[in-house]
């Protein structure tokens, strides 16, 4: 039925047979430019990541489309768990191979695609969007004609297949059970330049509604599933073996800012332990991708916190040394994101890590259930919070799209504390302090004001907990403004407040007309700064 | 310790003496106008709710207030996990009696007041301000010596005490049990007006983190808890008896558009059937308060759908024809809401109803984990949505607050189907379509895009599941907007994307200047209908 029968053979090699102890596999190995004609115009292709991606088959496809010109004749709806390696991902972008893309990405590439009304994408919270798959919800006008078939393709990499044909998979798991579950063909590429990851994974296949069950997690340790992920064999069309590494580049540098940001929270963790209101060790603590998120998980490791969890999406460098340093107990996650240094540090004391790390699907390490239960401490960068405490994670100046929103909702919805972080004021082109990240009214809502506890810059904290939106503004904007906006905040503040008043229509004050007078001033005259209200 | 020797003694009724077996308490029986002067100005007070609310003890204090020109001088924290009846709360209110009240209301006087700047009020996510209420979140400021005594009281209606002194409570559980386990003391004032409702109940005491289990509930008749809430009996300070009933008020009469909105969601369903995406006896619904809600479940009577389930937040009048129909199965929620005469029916006929109804805690009943594992089909009303389906539940022109969030999010975020249905036009005082209920940007944000996948209206339904921003907002404004505003919002819709593509920011394209043009308009001269975009 599969064309497979026309790729010429490949002899498996020594690092291979080791890897793949299943004859049916092998028979199947094939060189990766010998699959390009498999591939047909609109396919919808899910491919594992957001590490652990596939990296032969997509870049042999690539290069078919450059030699023969076929940009913008070869175009694909890709579906990932999260963002990929730049080299396949932004080299698919820069060739207009992508007319579809969900549910998160990252690269200059893809995003310019999307922004220019070329690539079709919409980000949605990555605990939703391996469901939202297996239920056919962005196949609806797809003939498909056996359900469980929702995708054209998986391009997935494992670091081990199983004699059962199920496959373990690299420093990622995403959501890549439930695109192997949805695929009708499947091509695996194992990775033979990375060791086998058997025991990282704790693998759940989530059922659908009226079937679902729960998931039995009391603690981030707790293993409810399985070491590899289950393949339907007779789908897999083609073994490829590669031995790239995943292309993760370097984690951002701490700044001085980060780092008052970080000693501000941890300063009011050991307050919330005085208070009564947390256990001695904290709870798991989430914590997102960047510079702050860096210099919080450095911090802790001077901290006077011991035997600390971490229930998170993405491990970065610094939880490395955190695990060294004996003070963080366990960490669990659905991906492992470290930079290349670091990432051969791990491979090298494999042994000393692997008891203190699992990886799980998105669908769980996000669940809202678990993140719930265990209380997690949630923490993650905005691009701008509003003085009530709406924030905007995802399009500046409310259209063009950065990267999406991820899992950051998954978590602040869910935390027993909800704390969003970021500098108070960023650069524009002409003002060092031009962009406020405090700001009257988000031009994009992700996260509103009913799911945030705690917003953190360097100038200050402001703990929200249990106020109205007429307490928080004066907060927000005193604790968190940068100086040079305070007054100018503030006085759109007491002016709505007062206009609202009038009305008697002051819950949450509000000069409509004003609202993103700031944003348009920006664009305008490149600084928020402005001369007055009106 | 506490001064309830000083109050008169009271021989308690044979019908008070069937219902509290319990010598200790019925010691404590006392006149509601007695214990006046145990509470004091800025006292924290927590009430069950939002039916089954405490009668007899508000209206004392109020008439205390009254009758000595209190107003403004006895102020409290109420708290009550949604409404109550507004013969006690409106009371409370116009006295000025409520200085700070979460997390929902319902109301003239009490929205006044908040709108006012007179009551600080918030909104939260029904499912998060029991836990929210252990945790602290709200008596930070607060000197309290132990834990578990966040409020100085607890006033809740029973209808029947156990002997070990827990209680049975009324046609609701809400957030009583965790407003008892975080009250210094305990006023009981049991209902000989009403049935006993024992049975009625599924009462789950939820762990804080780190000792949270999971809720092992996969149906919505799976019982996990005890038919009682556990009480302290040493925090116990009076007991007072009362036979009036819960002021619940007519529900909103079905209307020519109600039926239209029922008729596409049902004609959506089928769909959804047929495409294999549900199950042929749909998946448990919430449904939530108003005409509309009313007329989904009327027309679900009257459709060949068979063995239904529910699983919601509140029970209104038409679910009972359903019930005794034989096509719903199973009912579940936090809380009845019938009005007065189906209320009668109820309790007429109490054996044929209460096996197939089950009350649960609000914390349950509104739980993230269970929506997402039943894969709820949620139905709510929003004031406003946007052309990129951002929803606005809360805050008419982005200021004056309704009534709240209530528990919406947290079932259109965790539902399989997650639908919002609002007539598309609503009238202004001088125009019968003077307000649009789709805009260009909502004014406020409690639900994102991220959460919505349909948007219904009279004029049709919009499916969003897996489209990109720019393809959703032609169709909302296509099938949803009223006809006389679809011109007018196609063409904000077509400059903001010329004018982003420009940009290379046409992810969500919008004129932020143009925002929010037409409820500014709406403000100036009475209608959302503009000569033009600028």
């Amino acid at each position: 039925m599969l064309p497979t029968k026309a790729l010429r053979s490949v002899q498996p090699s020594a690092a291979l047979k080791a890897r793949v102890p299943r004859e049916s596999y092998l028979r199947k190995l094939a060189r990766p430019e010998d699959l390009v004609p498999l591939f047909k115009n609109h396919d919808y292709c899910g491919w594992s990541g957001c590490v652990g991606y596939p990296k032969e088959t997509p870049a042999a496809l690539a290069e078919h489309v450059e030699k023969n010109n076929l940009q913008g004749k070869m175009r694909f709806s890709l579906f990932v768990g999260a963002s990929t390696g730049p080299e396949v991902e932004e080299r698919w972008a820069r060739n207009l191979m992508i007319e579809r893309r969900f549910p998160h990405q990252v690269g200059k590439a893809i995003s310019k695609g999307i922004n220019a009304g070329e690539i079709d994408f919409a980000d949605k919270h990555l605990s939703m969007f391996a469901q939202d798959l297996t239920y056919g919800y962005y196949s609806r006008d797809k003939k498909h004609g056996e359900p469980g078939k929702m995708l054209d393709w998986a391009w997935v990499e494992a670091t081990e297949i199983l004699p059962d044909g199920s496959i373990v998979p690299g420093a990622s798991v995403g959501a890549t059970p439930e695109i192997l579950a949805s695929a009708e063909k499947i091509i695996v590429e194992v990775n033979t330049g990375l060791p086998s990851m058997k025991g990282l994974h704790d693998i759940v296949i989530s059922q659908d509604p009226p079937h679902r069950l729960p998931y039995l997690v009391t603690h981030p340790a707790d293993r409810i599933g399985t070491v590899s992920i289950p393949v339907d064999p007779e789908r897999v069309v083609a073994i490829v073996e590669t031995n790239k590494p995943d292309n993760t580049g370097k984690n951002a540098p701490e700044t001085e800012d980060s780092k008052k940001i970080a000693g501000h929270l941890i300063n009011f963790f050991e307050e919330e332990v005085a208070a009564g209101r947390m256990p001695k060790n904290l709870l798991p603590l989430q914590s997102g991708i960047g510079n702050v998120a860096n210099s919080i998980i450095g911090g802790l490791k001077e901290s006077k916190f011991e035997r600390m969890q971490v229930w998170t999406e993405v491990l970065q460098d610094t939880f490395l040394p955190l695990l060294k340093s004996g003070k963080l107990d366990f960490a669990t996650a659905t991906s492992i994101r470290f930079s290349p240094d670091i990432f051969k540090e791990f491979y090298r004391d494999w042994d000393d890590y692997v008891d203190k790390l699992l990886l799980r699907p998105q669908q769980v390490a996000n669940s809202p259930e678990i993140i719930r239960r265990l209380g997690v401490i949630a923490m993650n960068t905005p691009l701008e919070v509003d003085i009530y405490a709406h924030a905007n994670s995802t399009n500046a100046l409310g259209s063009r799209m950065l990267n999406g929103i991820g899992g950051s909702a998954d978590f602040l919805r869910n935390a027993k504390l909800s704390i969003m972080h970021t500098p108070s004021a960023r650069p524009s082109k002409t003002d060092p302090t031009g962009i406020s990240c405090i700001v009257p009214f988000a031009t994009h809502v992700d996260q509103t004001e009913h799911d945030l506890d705690v917003i953190v810059t360097e100038q200050g904290l402001a703990d929200l907990r249990g106020l109205s939106p007429r307490q928080r503004a004066p907060i927000i904007i005193e604790k968190c403004a940068h100086p040079e906006y305070r007054e100018q905040l503030l006085e759109y503040y007491d002016r709505s407040l007062h206009e609202c008043l009038k009305k008697g229509a002051a819950h949450e004050p509000h000069m409509l007309r004003n609202a993103f007078r700031m944003h348009l001033n920006l664009e305008e005259k490149g600084t928020m700064k402005l001369s007055g209200w009106s």
